[in-house]
């Protein structure tokens, strides 16, 4: 197993998936403010540049803002329904929101944000979720010009894993990588099978 | 919205997912022993008799069970990729192993183990899961008298929920059910319409 082997393994299963159209939903698991854990189905947004980063876009106003700034470390499970492998990530998530003062990473999630359909930016204008829903209607009619950038309320969260659990019902494997930082901070995984 | 009306809408996406087999599958996050989030795919085994109570079966080798005794809480994501229903059931589990003093639970816990495929229940006879693996085989070969009663690693776990939020993302409906214990110690059910 060379290095970041469970990336060619995620690569490989959404491949293999790619006819489901939930192929690329995950759960996402955070501790909640009171201390309890928190879950909820998010879409994989790709990865970042080239590293082993993964994306995901959420509204600034939903729990899991506040609850990633008090607790950045996340884990997500991803089960791949075609193919029956399941991935866990573990790691920590940086928040890029609007007010972030890297230009870099606004550069980031303006992409992101121009990556995602009209559709999907137009719900960053709809009423505060999570709250009490105060109108009958159950979708906001609200148009977007296509030209607009992001929306205040758009948020980039960017999850560097630190460990990976892979898990294969298929041929019954289980695998689990490892990540250490060299002295020159480099990265680097190991691999051990394990039992399922 | 009577009372438990999310268990109704809950065996209502299971009836209309029924045809996948995948519709069993729910994401249980809790919290790891580090105090990071740890989040996996388990299997639903029914409600306990009358009650909204979910039953999971585990092994009790794995680390849910140290992190369910060091923190009880959890969260359910649910996801239903057929109807497109959310379900986030959050509660407390509870654990029962062949160590439970009450013989009610005992009782539950072999009903449970009774209910499952001989394959599943031969599973629990494997190496221990999560430590690293030391055969060449992916599955060992064991067989298991249909009769023998629970195995020591068995473990059924009973999660109590005490808040539910429903995602319809067809209808785009969002509702938020709280439970409260009345002065009579009997549980209710209220509920809210939310933003998505």
């Amino acid at each position: 197993m060379g290095s970041v082997a469970w990336k060619q393994l995620l690569l490989n299963a959404l491949e293999s998936n790619s006819h489901l159209n939930h192929s690329s939903f995950m759960q996402l698991a955070t501790i909640g403010a009171n201390g309890t854990p928190s879950n909820r189905t998010v879409v994989f947004r790709g990865f970042q540049d080239n590293t082993d980063n993964i994306q995901i876009n959420t509204d600034t106003r939903t729990r899991k803002i506040e609850e990633l700034k008090l607790c950045p470390s996340a884990e997500i499970c991803w089960y791949f329904t075609d193919s029956w492998e399941q991935f866990r990530i573990n790691g920590k998530v940086d928040i890029i929101d609007a007010l972030n003062p890297d230009p870099q990473k606004l550069q980031q999630r303006e992409n992101s944000w121009f990556a995602s359909s009209l559709r999907s930016r137009s719900q960053y204008l709809w009423p505060n979720p999570g709250l009490p829903c105060l109108n009958e209607k159950a979708e906001p009619e609200i148009s977007l010009d296509p030209s607009t950038g992001p929306i205040d309320a758009f948020c980039l969260l960017i999850l560097e894993p630190n460990q990976v659990d892979y898990l294969n019902l298929k041929s019954n494997q289980r695998l689990t990588f490892k990540s250490s930082v060299t002295v020159a901070a480099k990265k680097s995984w190991t691999v051990e099978r394990i039992n399922l």
